[in-house]
């Protein structure tokens, strides 16, 4: 017998994680796409460039949220079926990230469910603040989760 | 003295490389973003999905275009803005694959470039055909390059 519980999704429902940015992780990334401008991993080339540490990847901070929703919401079994990121703050090495995806509608006839996702930080200069760094909307289809309450349908 | 040859945008132009996914390089972005289902990893465990192989996290597929932008087209210097992206098709370890951009349209007042992002495979069942596996639009902001000819401009 699986006792896995079934996920629950109603508009805005939401699940974060945090996530501290690694060098290690931002030059694993960038060998991945192949990518290798120094200023992903050098420390001189950044500040060169004019930015206080090594910068990550916009990519690799839009892809932490292909984590969340495979583990998290809508979970396992979620086909991703579009993902749309603006890059709106730089990532930096070192940054502590929050990983946040909040439902925002769903199609419970086909088992779409739309979330926002965005990457945010803490702004240095307020601690009460958040930057958010990369937002955009996910599609994921999922027809194990459980749907509660109504929701409209938009295609943006 | 530099002796860089600045990128020529105009639309129309188009950069396209090959890559072959690797078991090794899924595995690794899914450790960088957290998820360890083993459809990714495991052949049995595809194979017991309904997939013919392990099969590429579809973010992965899609941050390609990341290193492309970065290196070829619009080249060095450019800001990613933002990236929207469709998964339309699974790409699977061992797929051999044609990462495309093609500048769709441009602002040179900005410096903005919009381009098609396109990862496609050969159609097994027609050597001829491509499937498309990921599209989508990308918009890079980039002063450093040489702008031809004419374009409007809208927003997606």
């Amino acid at each position: 017998m699986q006792s896995a519980v079934r996920r629950i999704v109603s508009v805005g429902v939401q699940v974060m994680k945090k996530v501290t940015m690694k060098q290690e992780d931002v030059a694993a990334f960038g060998n991945l796409i192949g990518d290798h401008n120094p200023i992903h991993s050098d420390l001189a080339a950044a500040k060169a460039a004019g930015f206080p540490s090594t910068i990550c990847y916009g990519m690799f901070a839009g892809s932490l949220f292909s984590g969340l929703m495979a583990t998290e919401l809508p979970g396992p079994n979620t086909v991703y079926i579009s993902q749309n990121l603006r890059f709106l703050a730089p990532v930096f090495v070192g940054d502590e990230l929050e990983i946040i995806a909040k439902v925002t509608q769903f199609r419970r006839d086909r088992g779409l469910i739309e979330m926002a996702t965005i990457v945010q930080k803490k702004d240095p200069t307020d601690e009460n603040k958040r930057i958010t760094c990369v937002d955009g909307f996910a599609v994921g289809l999922n027809k194990t989760v459980e749907f509660k309450g109504e929701s409209t349908w938009k295609t943006r």
